[in-house]
């Protein structure tokens, strides 16, 4: 008999549901929808079990043969049990236990944080996934995870993967969102590409304009040769290319993938990344490669199926 | 019946081999002698069979009862293969076919990095082990070790925990021992140490006998109030800090051990790294405390041993 499992990214702002069966992470179905913004403790669990419901009953597919729910979450999360969530009125809450309570106690739950899910996701998505690989995301914020032995890497607290937040630079005046200095996201955040063209083009012609300006704008002005483009989306690189280094002195990956809304810069980001990796690189690790995402916006869900899979497998191990 | 395991530490200049329980991984005996300097690919292998048959024959141990073998070596290894040594003269050679060769087949072998093993032993002889610990060694270079759920991590290539090479700083001109530049090791490797503390002495008074120079006189300075001294050793420990944020960002361990020669400086070392490491950590993450290394120069031996007991229990699991 097929089996399913469903995986749902909690976002902010959206939430989406795909339907997977259970041997190979195929999507089969998906749906995404507002989230709820009241009584959030509570509202979306329901919210997120009704829309189960009904797009299984759509698939025709019964209750009893959903084996698995795999969540993302946007902050971090440790064993399940959140402390506190930016993006969400989520305060010391255990993910698990609640969606245990609506849920029949035979579907397993899985629930993880969302860039790191994502980057389960897309090594999983690969033709062969890698062992140990690394996602950066770069968005508004830099964010990212990292897979070790086929498995996210939460960290103790929930960290494991905080890419963005990797002290990449000597910074004595600007603060990071997260409150401290010299993070990888002042640099290659939405914010700091942004603030890094309007300062440069102040003293430097340009063709970008500033008041149309977006990091899209500074990407296609740096296409076209603009010279404060091209400075900017180096800094860009340079930076994505010492903290790729470091990351391969300590989790050694087979591939760095790039994704986010940035990434749609394409293989122009990545060869610059490329470009100043092999100089920053130790040893005979400028070899790793740098690939772009490609499950668009649907890493965090296959991730999340993929998290209750190993999950499965692993207690089954365990039992045995 | 009792059986036991041997931990070997293969270095350039010498050679320990520990004989363990196997339950308890606690040590009956050990010896040292000189690494053979001639034919190393051969004369190293059988030189350890040599010094292994004659302890356990002085401890009155059958060859029966040696269950496993773990050896940490002084080089990049994955899977057993070392591609080449700095250390010793070995290139493309499999360490755990040519231990199998000289070895009954039954006896397990396992064999890693010594500075990842350093890891896994220290955190192994602490009264509760932590799943995730990060551990630094200072000494004539900086290395280190990244213990993951409780196993070493090696990584793709072998660079796992190759802390000492972390790009932490801008550095234009002076290049690191690996051909790279601005590594955690240029700062806090010993020539790193001694060549600021002249560099500073140039133009401040200072109580250091520069003609007597040594890491020890420059902490023992330190500690005695001298300001080069202690300018000296706030750079080491700040950018020991700035490191550990960036592994607590990644690795996000519940604790930093600090080990090798240069830290018998002690809690005057680790209050230091403390006091900074409180102003680098990002998020709640500057609760992570630092301990010093505590089992000397066995750590290689003691995560050798446990090496070897994690593979028979996870084949165990994995036949089961």
């Amino acid at each position: 008999m097929k089996k399913y499992i469903a995986g749902v990214d909690i976002g902010g702002t959206n939430i989406k549901i795909g339907i997977f069966d259970s041997e190979k992470i195929e999507l089969i179905d998906k749906v995404e929808f507002k989230t709820p913004k009241r009584d959030q403790n509570q509202s979306i669990f329901i919210h997120v079990k009704k829309e189960i419901e009904s797009i299984i009953k759509s698939l025709k597919i019964k209750m009893e043969d959903l084996i698995g729910i795999g969540v993302a979450v946007p902050c971090p999360i440790k064993n399940g049990y959140v402390f506190a969530c930016p993006n969400l009125d989520w305060s010391n809450i255990d993910i698990v236990k609640e969606l245990h309570k609506i849920f029949p106690s035979d579907v397993k739950v899985a629930v993880s944080n969302d860039a790191s899910l994502a980057a389960l996701g897309e090594n999983e998505s690969l033709e062969i996934p890698y062992k140990n690989a690394v996602l950066i995301t770069l968005g508004t914020g830099v964010g990212g995870g990292v897979v070790i032995d086929g498995n996210i890497h939460e960290g103790s607290m929930g960290y494991g993967g905080e890419i963005g937040h990797m002290r990449v630079y000597e910074e004595k005046e600007l603060t990071c969102g997260c409150g401290s200095r010299g993070c990888l996201e002042q640099i290659c955040g939405t914010h700091g590409i942004l603030e890094y063209t309007k300062q440069l083009a102040k003293k430097n012609k340009t063709t970008i304009d500033l008041n149309k300006l977006s990091v899209k704008a500074v990407f296609d002005a740096a296409k076209d040769g603009d010279n404060v483009a091209n400075q900017v989306i180096d800094r860009v690189a340079k930076y994505l290319a010492i903290s790729s280094s470091i990351l391969a002195m300590i989790v050694d990956p087979e591939i760095f993938i790039i994704g986010g809304g940035v990434s749609k810069a394409g293989s122009f980001l990545i060869d610059k990344i490329e470009k100043y990796y092999k100089t920053e690189a130790r040893f005979s690790s400028g070899n790793i490669p740098f690939i772009l995402a490609n499950t668009g916006n649907d890493a965090g869900i296959i991730g999340a199926a993929h998290l209750v899979k190993n999950t499965i497998k692993r207690n089954e191990k365990t039992d045995a």
